[in-house]
């Protein structure tokens, strides 16, 4: 007999229902490694909740609809529903993460670990909420949060001990390298702007995506995570690729160059510098090499020296993938 | 109080020494994770061994000298050292790997842990040592067997669960690689290898490298490890780069391609496909952007896509970080 697993999805968009989906299409496998996944939450901020305590099933869903009246307040259901972990998964606000914050606060308080897919809550609270988990012996896991599913947090946490961090730099923002993909054919940056929100990938404001904010708060969660920066979004030296044209783009290209917007983190002697900034980089080179939505980080430690990690062009299956492997630790602590 | 973890160095030659060294002067960092590396024993080939409960220091270490006596037999000093973990570190015999597996077997049956620089032995013998492990409720680890201290084989274990490997490939043969490259620059293939052996990365024989067998024997090791496959080097599709000349590789050049040789296994109905051959890539391809002795793997499995490794130039200090990361791990289980 396997464990239920009882779990609470926060927030139902794209992601979320892919995760639902994920849950259902792969319990056999789930239970294979020791756990029933049961999803008995869903709270979404326009079309209410639902609760089933045997497990939300398809026909449940329908009863998640536009609702006139006031929202129940979200921090108070994900008190008060009974669950093993809570999956924050609402939008990203890059300047303030006061919502994801107290949705993780609620759900950590209430006993429940928390699996959270709104990098806000790293790239602003990471040190308040890793410390609360550790306080009321939960886990506080977040993987999908800079690299949908390739697992860096994972990597580094369970695979690189005794080795320091000393810096690490990415590509991380998949608009942006489509965008600059795009205007080396000529496409003009509101076009691929466009594009880039049809296909589903960019920030419900691409501005967000092009002025280096998703990628400012990427290299913030990841600073805080793998150095203890206490950094937030907004100290991150930050510069994004809105005055970068075609011209430049195609210059560059002429010369065996690419433009890439690059993320970075270096620690000093007392602080971590953040930097977000357009950098000309070899075609041919690590970075040059990375196209269209692909990510890359690499990660320079004193005793493994330099070793990087490419996620090739995800889509919706590895963000959620990146949930599900969290569920799955929890699941395991949880035995 | 830290814990002591009583160690054996079977092997020590170039990454047996540096092993020796880390382990010295990284032990304030050993002991912050929760114990105290102790190397109880070191067996030479050639040079007899010295066994030292308390720990073997730098004077120790004189008494290792070429001997003229007939060698004590490695498998019974393994067998007869009291330690918590036999490191083996013997140089590859890509053809049988006996010695390796007599090791391993000694080791875990006298209830030791293994951790095996020597890809023989998961190339061969994958399947009989890991039950022989289970078995003694022993660990058996390699991480540094197929790149070093990049950790492919720790996230696959721990970072990937639920998902399914369908394929990966890889640039794994530094000296092909480096030779290459050399090519590139109008250095003979028999100059380049002169070249790769005085800078030290090539195997003692280096026709290994050229001809495929050792890509060969990464490529069987991870298929056993990943997807089960109970293949050996033998059995591997294997086309090396001795074929290949400066003309060719120039040409390639001209086209904006790179010859790379690249080592792939791909699942298919009932068995694992392992090759490893010369093939053209874009140099603004990920596995044309890796250069000299960098190594890199894809990962494609079915939840996550494709993920990519890439570990740039990796010197003795990377291999014996593997070593000492499977080391940590040893430590973490005999708490």
């Amino acid at each position: 007999v396997t464990k239920p697993l009882r779990i609470v999805l926060c927030g139902f968009g794209n992601v979320g229902r892919e995760v639902y989906r994920l849950l259902c299409d792969e319990s056999p496998r789930l239970e294979r490694l020791g756990f029933s996944p049961v999803v008995v939450g869903i709270i979404t901020r326009s079309r209410g909740h639902v609760y089933v305590p045997t497990g939300i099933t398809s026909e449940h869903l329908q009863m998640l609809a536009p609702k006139d009246s006031a929202a129940v307040c979200t921090t108070r259901l994900i008190e008060q529903m009974s669950a093993d972990v809570v999956v924050e998964m609402t939008p990203l606000d890059v300047f303030s993460a006061k919502d994801v914050m107290s949705h993780a606060r609620a759900a950590l308080t209430s006993g429940k670990h928390v699996v959270c897919a709104n990098k806000g809550a790293i790239a602003w609270g990471y040190d308040e909420l890793s410390a609360l988990a550790s306080a009321k012996a939960r886990l506080f896991l977040f993987e999908c949060c800079v690299m949908d599913g390739a697992p860096i947090f994972a990597m580094v946490r369970n695979c690189l001990p005794a080795a320091r961090i000393l810096k690490f730099e990415g590509v991380l923002n998949s608009t942006s390298n489509y965008v600059l993909d795009k205007m080396l054919e000529g496409v003009s940056m509101e076009e691929a702007i466009t594009m880039a929100k049809r296909a589903g990938f960019a920030e419900s404001d691409p501005r967000l995506d092009i002025d280096g904010w998703d990628s400012a708060a990427k290299i913030a969660a990841l600073a805080n995570v793998f150095m203890h920066a206490r950094i937030n979004p907004l100290e991150v030296v930050r510069q994004g690729i809105t005055q970068i044209t075609c011209e430049q783009v195609q210059a560059a290209a002429r010369g065996a160059m690419r433009i890439r917007l690059v993320a970075s983190a270096v620690q000093r002697q007392r602080d971590v510098l953040c930097e977000v900034k357009p950098c000309r980089v070899a075609h041919s080179s690590l970075f040059g090499s990375v196209n269209h939505t692909s990510s890359v980080l690499s990660i320079t430690t004193d005793l493994m020296g330099n070793i990087s990690i490419v996620e090739h062009d995800p889509g919706l299956l590895q963000t959620a993938y990146g949930v599900l492997r969290d569920i799955i630790e929890v699941a395991s602590f949880n035995k």
